[in-house]
Parts: structure tokens; sequence; C-alpha cells
């Protein structure tokens, strides 16, 4: 059962309890926005529901509600940010405005951050390049709950990878997923529910094979796209590998198994090796490479083929990437945002704590 | 039975071919290069089996042995790339080669190419980069045998990604992995062996599930990594999307199902919307995100962390992507390259051809 609400409520209520904790006006219109990005467009587990969760990293000390975030290190095409611990929600548009600012001289802008935390859904800052007639790329990796394939340990984060291309008359192109079978959100509906995963989602702490929802409670493990070896597990593990390697090790964030949990009741991972979390973002201007005329009419005719394929029994058509989101977030923004009970009391709470009735 | 065939030996054979047909030495030898670094890294498929294809093209006219490649846009940090229809195997290093010397001079750089053919193994060239302390990315679309998640259409090739990343003490970090759950030379091996394939591999022609290995010649498909929508099959399909996008929208290339076949019997496809097929390169230097030794022990970490996590029953480690490559490399170079009586057949009547016996 779920009650709607307006994007402006959630906005206002947002924005305030970002306030509240320190946030400049500024910086807490950004973060309510990509917060919110999700709820608008149907990614429920990275919306509203998680600012409690940021409020209690603030609480605990781990998020920096005044960043002074800076540039460590730059090229003419790439940067090296320290977050300066701020909230990812905001550390990542800035890094993704440099990113753009640097295509716009030289053709293509490259961004690695370190010192950050959870920035959301990657997409939303992927889509910043859009407008700008440029392909975004932004990853992130994110605390270890993914074994890679043969391993009984959890060293990887869900690392999701969003690119936006835009298109002429058509939508743009918006990929964004997690480099595992199911994202984490997906498991969390499921416990809800009572009801068991498929194949190929989990593993148990042995590495057996598992269709627990609650599994990865159990001490398992979520497992990377493909599910096992021979369905191609090895690759979902290099993409996440590679996510974790752009977005950390160049940057100096921490790594696999030494990314900071989100939850703040858990504890810090030992020996450390770097700061914070790490985020990767790209910027590529399509007239660095064709006029951009020419690739959108390209970029529509790819669209409307894909769109169009013969469709197997009881499938009405071939899903363009960022299809469903845009028709979701036009239904939200007109009908409102759905919440669940859950979501509401702790949202409730959350506002008596600050004097903000929700 | 595999006979064993020293690399110097087929070196010089596939290099006189190379000479026959047209291409100039430096060519020849580059493309022979090239094409043994595949049964060196123990990707069959890729070696020289498919020197006879590579002729047979260049007998119907789609390879030119002598292109005239030339850059047709650039900015400081991109480049398109015209491949005059030579062969993949020497328009890829050199735009390879591009990307590596605008990394030089500001950071990093990207080139997308058209007009080209089929370029072997993708991490050869993404290898290139290593050497100058650099990231190296390549991606190549191909003739479609993929159908996206819910078609029954063939729209897409097996699309490869790979990403090469140096290390200090330990080897490179290199992932070379098609976007399907299995490539096509799996499926040929099992053809040959009699066996069925392991369930998500491929799909009929109407879109059923299948575990027959000759599917893909019954009209069916190959499925995109993940296998279907439940394993997060769409993830495959939007990977495969984005190197066909980045390979040959932005150059000016073929793309989707209009991607010309590489065996040169079948027909091209109608009404063309590009040039040849398309590739993707990328060359990051280290040093222009972060000192290149801080960033190698960080990965000699990373590496080491993962090779010695435990592992389920049964196996011994978790592989470091490029690490049973390079142990092939070694091996094969030492004891020699096999090859099996069909390829050996075939590659002698490629020597009566042009009075070069194998």
């Amino acid at each position: 059962m779920a009650l709607l609400y307006s994007y402006e409520r959630l906005f206002s209520f947002s924005k305030n309890i970002f306030l509240q904790i320190g946030c400049s006006e500024e910086n807490a219109e950004t973060a309510t926005r990509v917060l919110l990005s999700a709820d608008l467009r149907g990614v429920d587990s990275h919306g509203i529901a998680r600012l409690p969760g940021y409020v209690r990293l603030w609480e605990v000390g781990r998020i920096n509600a005044n960043p002074a975030i800076s540039i460590v290190h730059e090229t003419l095409s790439t940067a090296t940010f320290d977050g300066d611990k701020g909230l990812g929600l905001v550390v990542a548009p800035a890094a993704m405005q440099i990113a753009i600012e640097k295509a716009m001289k030289v053709g293509t802008g490259w961004v690695s951050v370190k010192n950050s935390n959870h920035f959301g859904i990657a997409g939303i800052h992927a889509m910043m390049a859009l407008q700008y007639d440029m392909i975004g790329i932004a990853m992130t990796n994110a605390s270890p709950l993914v074994a890679p394939t043969f391993s009984i340990e959890r060293l990887l984060g869900t690392n999701p990878i969003a690119v936006a291309i835009p298109a002429g008359s058509e939508p743009p192109f918006v990929a964004d997923f997690a480099t595992t079978t199911a994202a984490n959100g997906k498991l969390e509906i499921l416990q809800r529910k009572n009801m068991d995963t498929p194949m190929g989602w989990v593993q148990t702490k042995t590495g057996e094979p598992s269709i627990n929802a609650a599994e990865v409670r159990n001490g398992g493990a979520l497992l990377p796209l493909g599910g096992d070896k021979e369905h191609g597990s090895h690759k979902g593990y290099m993409l996440g590998s590679i996510v974790d390697i752009f977005s950390a090790i160049l940057s100096g964030a921490n790594y696999g198994p030494w990314v900071p949990p989100f939850p703040a009741y858990v504890p810090m991972p030992e020996n450390m090796p770097g700061e914070g979390i790490g985020h990767f973002f790209g910027a590529m201007r399509i007239d660095a490479f064709r006029p951009a005329t020419d690739f959108k009419d390209n970029m529509d005719n790819w669209i409307q083929r894909f769109r169009s394929a013969k469709t197997v029994a009881g499938e009405e058509k071939v899903i363009i990437p960022g299809e469903p989101e845009t028709a979701m977030e036009i239904k939200r923004r007109s009908d409102g945002i759905p919440l669940i009970e859950p979501v509401i009391n702790d949202l409730k709470e959350l506002g008596n704590k600050f004097d903000i009735p929700f």
C-alpha cells in the first residue's frame, strides 16, 4: 500500500532536512534534485527512502555538509577531485560539470573522484551532458556485497555504469545499470514480499547457489552479471572491477573490500588504503568526432529500428534504454510519487528529529 | 587432435600471404602480429584460423590491402579515422597509436573508426597503451548475430570490450570479453563436438530458449550477457548497444543490423547507412590523474587481495583478468601453437593458391 506525494512536497521536505544538517542553500537544492531524480525515474531504492541514511552518515561524522571540493590534479582533458567527505549528491554534479567544461575545450573530459559518498543514481549525472550535445558517462564504486567468480568473499560493490547519448527527434538513449545480475534494491523488494529470487542472483556464505532473498544478510553475496562462470559471470566481475579501478584507484579512494559501507551502523573496514568512495565521470562532445546532426540522424534511425524489431511472443516491443524511466518521470511528475508505509514512517521520524513535519 | 606449430613458422606463413594479397612489408607484419596474438593468448577462434576468411574478403573486393588511412576530423583529445576498407588488423593499431599520442599531450585520447574490417582480438589493441603507463580501451561492432532482450531479430554483434590497466610488480589487468553470454567461438567448439549449450546462450528463430549449439545457423540468435530479462540480459543488450554506438555512430560506420558480415559469401545488408565496420579506442595517461607509482602500488594491492580471496569449494583461486592469457602466451611461445586438422587443411589450401607451402 503506497501513498502519493507531489514532487514539490518531497522537494521542500528534503531540502529543509539538508539545510538543517548544515548544507548551503545551493547544495541543499542540488542534493535534493539528484536524490529525487531517482524517485521520478522509478528507482525507488535510491530516492528519498535513503534520506534518513544520509543523515545518519552525517551524524556519525562521515559526511561533511560543507565540503571544500577541490581539483587536486589536472590536465587539459582530465581532473582528479577531492570531495572532502561531501555528499556524493553534491560532489558528483560538480565533478561532471568539470568533465563537461573540459570537453568543451578539448573534445572530451574525464574526472576521477576520491573522498566522496553515495551519489544517488548514476544516470542523472551522465544525463547532464545531453544538453550540451555530449555523451555522458558516470560510474561509482560501492560497499562490497558482490563475490567475484569463484570467490566466497564480497570484494566488489554493485558498481553501476551509466551512459547517456543524445538523439535527434527521439528521446536520448540512457543506460544505467548495476554490474550485478540484480541490483540490491530488487532483493529488498523480494524480502519484503517474502519471495525467492531466481537462480543466479545470490550465493550462500560458502558459495552455494541460492534463491534466498535474505542471503546477503546471512553472509552470502550478490553475484556479478552472468550469475555463474558458465553464464559469463567473469564478465560481470570484470565490469565491476573496471568501475572500481576507474573510480577509486585512479583517484586515490578506497577500493574493493575497503569501500566504506552506506549504513552508518556498519563499522568501517580496517586498514583502508584510500579516502572515501570513488566515482568516475566522462563527457565526449559529439562534434569532436562528427557533426552532431549527422550523429543524431543515425541515432534516431538506430532507435527506431530497434524499437520496431519483431518480438518474442507476448512482448510488445524491444525497449530502448531510458524509455521506461522517461515515461515514469512524466507520470510521477503529474500523478505524484508513491511511498510505502515503512518509508513514510522513516521520514516522519526524521522530520520529528528536526522539527520539520513530513 | 591438434598439431603444434612454432610461432615463427606461422608468422612467416601469414606474413607471406598478406604480402601476396598486396600488403606492404610493414602492414603484412603488423597484421600478422595482431592476428597471431590471438593464437598466443588462447583465443583460437580469432587467430590464424581466420586468415583464409580475410583473404576471401580481399578476393571479393571488401578489403583494400593498401589503404590510405586518414584522420577525417579531430580535436586535441579526439579523432575520427577513415580506414579506407583496410584490414582491421592494420587500421586498429594505427588508430590506437593516435589515441596514445593524444593522451601524451592532453591526458587522454579517443578515436572512433569507420570504414574498417574485423580487427582480430580487442585486447591486443588495448594493451598497446600499457608500455606508456596508460589505460587502454578497445571495442568494435561486428556482424549481427545477437537478439536484444525481447527481440527475435539479430540486431547486434558480439561487440567486445577490452580494457588494459597497468600494475606494478604484478602483470597488467587485461579484460577482453564479448558482451554476450558466450562468444560465437565457443558455440563452434560445441558444434564440432556435437554437444549442447547451457541454457541462456542462444534462442531459436522464434525466440524460444534453446540448447542447440547450431541454433544461430538455423536463424536463431546469440543472447546478450545475462541470457534473459530475469537474469539481466537487458544489461548485456545495453553494453552491446554502447559499443555499437561508440564504434559506428560516432564515426559514421555501419551499425546494428547493417554491419557487414565477416564471411565473404554472405551478401551485404541492403540500405547500409555507413561505411564498413566501426571501432572505438581510448588511452588515458595514469599520471593525468595521479602519480603512476601510487596507482601501481594500489593495483598490486588490488590484484593480490582478489587473487587470495577465499574460494568456493573446488576452485583454486579467483582469476585476475588477463592472467590465464599471459600464462597461455608463455606456454605457446615455448611449446608451439596447436592447430586442429580442419584449420591445417584450410591453411594448406590457402597456401596452394599462392604457391606458399604451409
